[in-house]
């Protein structure tokens, strides 16, 4: 089944220990419409500026990305510069010119209204739930946020969560959200929100899913050289969503599983600047990759001693 | 088999956003002793002062540890002070009073050496290289250490580190002896200085094993109360070389099992002060948080999409 992703495309320039890149292509909807290309087909609602380079408009169609929605308007493209010192866990935010972005009012055309996978990428969360006005119900929502619409827009955003399903948050977000700073207090205090799964993201440390009954823990991927984070984030929820759109499935084992395919493909993206690795990255890459999880996490169960 | 550990028998006073303890019982002997204690003998070598408590000898005695290593000088028992805050992964250190452990020049028994399984927890590394001089080869050898050392005695510290078959250290100290920030690039490093595993202690994101060959990452148990974390890697190493000494195998695979152990042991050790939860532990207990990160961990194989 297809998904649906509405969020940013954008204009990145950013500089790591490892290099620098100037206006290279960046935003949330378009990591995650990129990492869930590998898994099922993509529809995407985003805006961009006449300055947008048209070899983007291809990579994205080169990936089946469907970009009906994709509206070019007067002006310039969303830019965001940004910095990562040594720990690559956290970006310092340069500049931030929303240009074209900041007067995004997501129009989602009517052959996507029936859409049965929907993410709702980092937007203002009131976008967010005119995104879901004009959808009939979605099999499964998921939506992502930001410190800045933590503390601006909190009711909101509330309100966004307690109308999806699956809620991916940064470990640090959760904290500010719930107000709790022990992380098993903040899941609890967020999934009382109304949301039935909770994806907390920790960066190097990998993920944990809490729901109502359980719990899922998964490590991220080690990694020799992190070139670039940026866009991790976004990467994880596209492989996250791609694989469950791709079974059609939303059982907890699938979601497990689920994960994993999205933290393999968060460890590729990091691996090069911008979207850089997954422009050569095969599927058997990814599967390889899964398999590496597989072994990295296994133990044997054990009898009495 | 039973295992021999070298270390420190404490008293500590400690205060975390929990609460206050004067003058309980620690060390990182008594922590590993104890938390080994559920897995197989242990024969325990330190040193304490006039002022220590009968009852904490007494305690000890009632996990079936062997004293006869245990010297009881003139002098005070060790005492350190320390402090947490609410990020609960980092002590803060306002007292150390060593005390009768300056002095200390650990004598193993002669019936203590033709030990199994030694551990040589933190303490200075010439007087583990000392204990090392006094065993016969051990099956396997591990060792843990602390930031002092790496910074004060780096060669003596290396020398222990070539000469031992596991290593366990905490992430920042593994940054720290290394000097490299990137943590593959960091376990690459130490592995080169000739122990055959590492393992890497993250605090609340759990542990990562190297070893030449192959990764096995281990989640921490998420907690909601963690009322403190003192002891918490020492519990972790008695666990883990507990079930090793009771199982007799040094496969990668016992390693795995002894890992999680080690953190079933940990998780149950900061829920309270002290060794106060091992005090009313049971093995049942432990078996079944055993069973609860298998589940925590799990996810399916898959085929191909």
């Amino acid at each position: 089944m297809s998904i649906l992703v509405v969020g940013s495309v954008a204009l990145d320039s950013v500089e790591t220990p490892f290099g620098k890149r100037e206006r290279v292509l960046g935003g949330s909807a378009t990591y995650f419409a990129t990492s869930a290309s590998f898994f099922t087909d993509v529809n995407l609602v985003a805006v961009v500026g006449e300055d947008f380079p048209q070899e983007h408009v291809d990579f994205l169609r080169s990936r089946d990305i469907d970009l009906t929605g994709l509206s070019r308007v007067p002006g310039e493209t969303f830019h965001w510069k940004g910095y990562y010192g040594y720990d690559l866990n956290e970006a310092q935010t340069l500049e931030t010119h929303l240009n074209v972005f900041q007067h995004f009012k997501p129009r989602i055309p009517p052959q996507y209204a029936d859409a049965e996978y929907l993410i709702l990428a980092n937007i203002d969360p009131e976008l967010q739930l005119e995104v879901l006005k004009q959808v009939k119900r979605p099999k499964l929502v998921a939506c992502d946020t930001m410190n800045f619409w933590i503390s601006s827009k909190p009711e909101a955003l509330k309100e966004v969560i307690s109308r999806v399903d699956i809620f991916i948050i940064n470990e640090s977000e959760a904290r500010q959200l719930s107000g709790e700073v022990n992380l098993v207090r903040a899941a609890r205090a967020i999934l009382a929100m109304g949301v039935k799964n909770l994806v907390v993201k920790r960066g190097e440390y990998g993920v944990l899913m809490f729901n109502g009954s359980s719990l899922f823990a998964a490590p991220a991927y080690p990694l020799e050289e992190v070139f670039d984070p940026t866009g991790a984030g976004d990467t994880f929820a596209g492989g996250f969503m791609g694989y469950l759109a791709n079974i059609g499935d939303t059982s907890e084992e699938a979601i497990r599983q689920a994960i994993i395919f999205g933290s393999v493909m968060a460890s590729f993206n990091v691996e090069a600047f911008s979207l850089d690795r997954l422009r050569t990255l095969t599927y058997p890459d990814i599967e390889a990759r899964y398999r590496d999880f597989k072994r990295m996490t296994h133990f044997e169960e054990v009898g009495g001693l």
